[in-house]
């Protein structure tokens, strides 16, 4: 089969398409036939030399397919063959073909296409697990979240709103704001134009917001803590402005704030099957009625990968990135 | 009635005995005529002028009291009169009478003198929140509390073993380490003589704690969140060492941590109402049946209060310091 690695960390150019034998499903695993597979930040910071497939997993990268399944190991129930699915993978998704566990697959109905159901595992499972899970949401709260256009933020938008949060995103730029209001946020703010800790206050009429879901980290997180009411929860899922903070802990003391945070890949996979069977009772209905739909921006050829790596990296995309691998 | 309160902010000097009249107790309040009441920390810090009494609360110090009630307002059963009570208070505890919220007192059992009675509620109360419910400690696990001869210190000791943690302290003398120890502690780690974060990755073989109750904070954060383990919690309570703290974000995401803390006099009514009825069924058996009592340190007379002061500042002190107000 075709599969698009690297050799060395790099640019975007790196990519060169390996010919590798088709893996061969173990126990509780599938063989997808590879349709389409999500683009993320994480393979971005892998293709970089950044973030090194974890233990056991493929060095090809991608962590989101949608596709039929066409093998299967043992103990998987034999008419799961022919199904169409889309799964969380710990990478090997930039492929012709990508082992998944049977229980990280969820089912793609009919009227879902497979470029839709490739954009979603990621982002759903990691703002379900963040949003949901460990800040608690409840309906009626408020979420701040950076990056509102971006495959997190859009997907963000569009779990809470369903499950009845007010939602308030940060955008480098009117256009992105405004595409971000159009996708659901209530509220937009261009971080270039204005203070986002001002607005913030303004739109929650000083209250604050209980949820900040940040990528940003850095010197964000102080600014971020200036955001949130008391009781407020702040999850840290990428720390793409720097690592390093700094806290004024009598201000979670005093107003009882929480900080925590998670990455998804290095979860063991009873975690993430676990996870994919309350999203399977929770969120996948809605997507299978339609009510939930990822935001795409654009699709590019496996054999373009590169290309859609540039894209991403220049950051204008509106949603979601695919790969289109073969027609499902 | 006499109360020692001051005039101005200042040193254990400041203190001045005063003239008040008896307070009357509202509807759900009940009037206690005060036989011991527990000096804390906070305490000092209000006499400092750092720490003002919240608002409606006596600008008397004293937040936990132990004695007879003699008087109830409206709503309160009629036969609570002559009943022996400890009471978490938000103030006004350093005087012959003191209001406290009948949903507030906890019973003082024959076995029980006034004195330990008095001195339980606020470690009692603040060790069982920050531990237990925001903390989410469960059998079996491991906290690291520091400051293990002071009043939160001994009563995490105590409470800890009793439901099933194990507990490692710090203590800033090899005397208070033997003592911490006699009181229960698994570990006692002498923070001036070696690096309690090393010490604590000895002691784990290398996994780190699940629990971080802190009231240092400073640079101190740093150093706990190297002691944690993978879905640590770290609770702050106090910012002794300073307040503010620089965080690596990413080991809080990569390792899962949760970062928390909260005050306790500000809560609302309702909150310590809701606390006192769980400590009532959860620890509150164990103080009637002897197996958690409190440390006791020194009992100093209402009008030495000064003294109490000056030996809590001084530090030598093992356990709690209670003022002896009026016989019980």
């Amino acid at each position: 089969m075709t599969a698009m690695g690297f050799d060395v960390p790099g640019g975007p150019e790196v990519f060169r398409p390996q010919t590798l034998p088709v893996p061969i499903p173990s126990e509780n695993e599938v063989l997808v036939k590879v349709a389409f597979a999500g683009v993320n930040r994480p393979d971005v910071i892998q293709r970089m030399g950044h973030y090194p497939a974890p233990p056991g997993a493929s060095p090809i990268p991608g962590l989101e397919i949608a596709g039929e399944i066409v093998a299967s190991g043992e103990s998987v129930i034999p008419d799961a063959t022919g199904q169409r699915v889309c799964a969380l993978v710990t990478g090997g998704g930039y492929a012709e073909y990508c082992l998944a566990k049977i229980e990280h697959c969820l089912p793609v109905s009919d009227g879902l296409s497979l470029a839709e159901a490739a954009a979603l595992p990621e982002t759903l499972f990691t703002v379900w697990h963040n949003v949901f899970e460990r800040g608690w949401a409840g309906e009626g709260e408020t979420l701040l979240v950076h990056g509102g256009t971006s495959g997190i933020g859009t997907m963000a938008i569009k779990l809470g709103k369903a499950f009845g949060l007010d939602v308030i995103v940060t955008c480098g730029n009117d256009a992105k704001c405004a595409a971000a209001k159009a996708i659901g946020a209530d509220h937009a703010i261009n971080y270039k134009a204005a203070d986002f800790v001002e607005e913030v206050k303004t739109i929650t009429a000083g209250k604050g917001v209980q949820l900040v879901l940040d990528m940003v980290s850095g010197d964000y997180v102080t600014r971020n803590l200036a955001c949130l009411a008391e009781d407020g929860r702040h999850i840290t899922i990428a720390v793409l402005g720097g690592m390093q903070a700094e806290l004024n802990m009598a201000q979670i003391m005093v107003k009882r704030l929480t900080l925590t945070g998670s990455t998804l890949r290095a979860r063991p996979d009873e975690f993430k099957a676990l996870l994919c069977d309350e999203i399977s009772r929770t969120a996948w209905p809605l997507v299978e009625t339609g009510k939930i739909r990822p935001e795409m921006d654009q699709v590019f050829a496996l054999a373009d990968v590169g290309a859609a790596h540039a894209h991403m990296e220049a950051g204008d995309h509106i949603g979601k990135i695919v790969l289109e691998v073969g027609q499902g």
